[in-house]
């Protein structure tokens, strides 16, 4: 199944997408929250009424999480271009939860920002609680689906601004779009393929199969630091071919970015002040 | 205004304290949110039907935060103990919202901890959105109220297993006591002296006075880089005298954490398995 809300911003109503049609969930649930996808979501669309939600916003296909982990250094590549050696335990640290927008929605450049950067990953979104999770392969069964997310990064606030501790260049508002689906698991087939543009040239092309730590290892690694909730997003890492390699320019306004994960999805957003 | 929250865990009812006295409020609001200390909460008890709350359990005074924001090292001596020098600018790191307890409530041990660290905290509670302030003294204006917090820690997960971000020792269930009461700024007068024992001896005792970046000052500055919003909670960071200093034991089970701030009430927390 593939999940999405649409509409304006703060008023999404909640939508299933099966086999290129598109079915109003709004009798079965308010919004696509923890709740709903801790209860199993859905697993048929039918009975339910199909809709036309062309020329619609489309939002964030979860409402607000109650945690955004962010993993990083996840790519092997992403360490080197950061001047970093690869981890050796997942590092956690986490983005303000009022950062999620929708897929197309624009990203604003903070004021003063000289360093704002993008990074495509792999986004997955908890269905059950995990708490000491036994093993990496018990994860899957907390896992409610997959999602694009973009961690929008500046730079300089996130390395020279808060003693090193990067969430102050991680939680600007706008700073995390994310869909536009969230597509469960029996649905996703690894490795997936990441990708990014700005202004229609390419700047991340890496895989799933690159990442340091897997999405179980991930999940059974964070559970034995923290309890995961149904709802709570967890952004699994960028591969290499940011602007903080040195190799491209930060955003500037007008600059488009766009994303892509192999069955996942495509985002628009434009850059502005 | 005094607000708490009593009953069991995942089902308070929101309280109000004046004169001695307690009065419930759930008439007035289902909880202590954000959006009711938006539309500024209650200015009188008058007309509230007053009750007894004796042997109740204490919950945290406010519903879950959608962010906890964290300072680091705002005290010049609990920066040096830590082995750091002082900030220039405010350190920000994040703690999972679902951290918070109430402030009787045990406070569980990770598996394996070795490093478990109390940090009695001035906890700042906004009242209203706050975005690109224009200068300290217009925080004032976004201020809820303020509470006692408790920003427990595990120092080998925040300082040996994470890359340095500090959030993976930051976020452990149980982390966060908090409480017992929110008391809104008219009745605060500052400075604040901030105390902490373990097993009745004492820890921390130090004032807000010794904060190098006051609690307007954080409060312009951190709405620079992110979206401040009604309900979240702000820890300023802890002063000296903590088992990171190498001074005292860390925390095992069976210990008792007590903490005092004036004016914001005293917690007591058992340290278990």
């Amino acid at each position: 199944m593939k999940y999405l809300r649409v509409g304006p911003a703060g008023h999404e109503r909640p939508i299933a997408e099966s086999g290129g049609r598109f079915y109003d969930l709004s009798a079965v649930t308010a919004d696509i929250t923890g709740a709903f996808l801790a209860a199993g979501g859905i697993t048929t669309v039918d009975g339910l009424p199909d809709i036309d939600i062309t020329g619609e916003r489309r939002g964030a296909p979860i409402s607000r999480p109650g945690a955004v982990l962010c993993v990083g250094q996840n790519y092997a590549a992403h360490a080197a271009e950061s001047g970093a050696q690869p981890p050796a335990e997942p590092i956690l640290f986490y983005k303000a939860p009022n950062t999620v927008i929708g897929p197309d929605d624009d990203i604003r450049l903070p004021r003063g920002s000289r360093r704002t950067d993008w990074e495509v990953e792999l986004g997955v979104v908890i269905g059950r609680t995990a708490r000491y999770l036994d093993s990496p392969a018990s994860a899957a069964a907390h896992i409610a689906g997959y999602v694009l997310s973009n961690d929008v990064s500046e730079r300089e606030y996130q390395l020279d601004r808060s003693g090193g501790q990067w969430s102050k260049g991680k939680s600007c508002e706008t700073f995390n779009p994310l869909g536009p689906w969230l597509v469960t698991p029996d649905e996703v087939g690894f490795p997936l393929r990441l990708r990014s543009w700005v202004n229609d040239a390419p700047r991340q092309d890496s895989s799933t199969a690159d990442m340091i730590f897997d999405v179980g290892y991930l999940i059974w690694h964070l559970s034995q630091f923290t309890v995961l909730e149904p709802g709570d997003l967890i952004n699994t890492g960028t591969p290499e071919g940011v602007a903080l390699s040195g190799r491209f320019p930060y955003l500037g306004a007008g600059d488009v970015v766009e994303m892509e994960i192999t069955g996942l999805g495509r985002q628009r957003s434009v850059v502005t002040e």
